[in-house]
């Protein structure tokens, strides 16, 4: 029963499948599913989508023929299945066949930021893709175990991987992230680190620590990053990222101080914008050419939601 | 500047230590901050904490001097500083001291349940304590690189473990967690496990997976566990669950449908409780003897907002 919320409403955050979690330690049921000839895969040749080209559009699942032409996976993970019972799996392929499979006529490699900018697929196979991106590699970064050393095994229809030499069980990582707008009164406080694309300003945004509430991590890192004080704070939306596998956390912030001083390690510059340059930035008439972030990142979100004065 | 807010009213969850986290790859720093004659220690022995007996209570804070009597530390973490520049670290001694520390006059072994549960230490303590348990457990769990297998070292103040053979670096883990209550009208949903103390009730929760946003994963995890659909989610509070390191976050949930089907892989029991039975949890006087969860659980607070109708 999937619903739509805000958080559901951005990119890679629409993900109505059923996870059936429970059934993931039963391998005959797992196996059953993978096998059945009604089940969908989605494929990767290392962490980049694999869709077939078609007439109107690009197809990102692959039934058992299909995906078999590609070559043997070196991993699968179960993502669940849909409202009529299809299981859906991910493959993923080595990466060494990337040059090959993007050669072959009627396929499209297209990485998930691009997919994600270029809307070429559908907000559902983008949060099924990003969702699977993040298992895909966890696994690729985990493979020993960190409790002892030894080579661990997949496990859990692949949301688990097992040390046989010490029995330390492995779950795949989510990191907490904070991102989030200060607010001082008409004015809301963006950033830009210097990899953005030219005149691009952004929400600041960091990993949540250890022993850190939301509350505090957003505070903590407004004013690590540009020296802002701020008291009281409000969430606002979540977004899976899985660049590699972030939860952010979206949140409005109220400024108690206005002075700007840029952690410099962190930023190429930060600063107070006021709604109408935000409208402007948007609308592309800065004057300045500075412009938003795309919708596919929540700080596209936090911005509209900051110039429609729906927030905190 | 600690600002008071829900979660950082709640257990854990005041921490208004500086972290000074850019400083902490600048090893001379750290280095220098360690051996100040006025920084202080937290000191562990594996992951209990270590406090001294005084005359009106217990004292958490250990000079280098009364450090050095317990024996020599096998990690420490530069936990950051106080408002007055004091800096603040974390000690940890080898698990074995544990039983000749417990002997010695003068010393207090208690675990940071039983700390929060007793209120033995102030609530910034208990904050401190929690954030430093949470990075010591992952040290602990994660001596080896998981990319590849080689053993990793500590590295910047404790914040970090670098793979020397592969080149990886591994930053603590937090785990996201949702804990929440679906709310049917006058109705609140509570569940318990077989491992509850007896007669306790408490929020449904679980682990926030790759791919899901907030609201996602608690209406998966209350379908999951109960059997029962939500739509609208609101974000309640936070708080740091130093056991051994996840984020907990606490929503409310609109239900709308109301038949409970228990998971008796997770649960013991699932159910409805009225606004008038939750009353009668928190005072003592339900007649099955059914009690709220204990003020250090964030659940405790979903209960009260419940309560006071301060929610959603």
């Amino acid at each position: 029963m999937p619903t739509f919320d805000r958080s559901t409403a951005i990119s890679f955050g629409f993900n109505p499948l059923d996870r059936v979690s429970e059934k993931r330690p039963d391998e005959a049921f797992v196996d059953a599913r993978r096998n059945h000839p009604s089940t969908r895969f989605l494929v990767f040749v290392g962490e980049t989508p694999v869709l077939r080209s078609q007439e109107n559009g690009f197809d990102p699942l692959f039934s058992h023929e299909q995906a078999a032409e590609l070559g043997t996976p070196i991993l699968d993970i179960f993502l669940g299945e849909d409202q009529d019972g299809t299981a859906l799996f991910a493959l993923a392929l080595d990466e060494e066949l990337q040059e090959s499979l993007a050669a072959r006529p009627g396929l499209e490699l297209a990485g998930l930021r691009s997919l994600a900018q270029r809307g070429l697929t559908t907000q559902r196979v983008l949060g099924e893709l990003g969702g699977a991106k993040s298992v895909l590699n966890w696994h690729q970064r985990h493979r020993f175990c960190a409790n002892c050393g030894a080579p661990s095994k997949v496990s859990c229809g692949g949301w688990r991987r097992d040390c046989a030499a010490c029995g330390a069980t492995h779950f795949p990582r989510v990191d907490p992230v904070v991102i989030m707008l200060a607010i001082d009164g008409d004015r809301c406080l963006l950033g830009r680190q210097a990899h953005f694309a030219p005149g691009m300003y952004s929400a600041l945004a960091g990993f949540l620590e250890p022993g850190e509430t939301i509350e505090d991590a957003v505070r903590r890192e407004i004013h690590e990053e540009a020296g802002v004080h701020c008291s009281q704070v409000s969430y606002f939306a979540s977004q899976p990222w899985p660049f590699p596998s972030s939860l952010m956390i979206g949140c409005f912030a109220k400024a108690v101080s206005t002075d700007v001083l840029v952690d410099e390690n962190e930023l190429e510059d930060a600063r107070w914008f006021t709604r109408a340059e935000v409208a402007m930035m948007f609308s592309g008439t800065h004057p300045d050419a500075i412009s938003a972030p795309l919708p596919f990142a929540i700080a596209h979100h936090l911005l509209k939601a900051f110039l429609e004065e729906k927030f905190m």
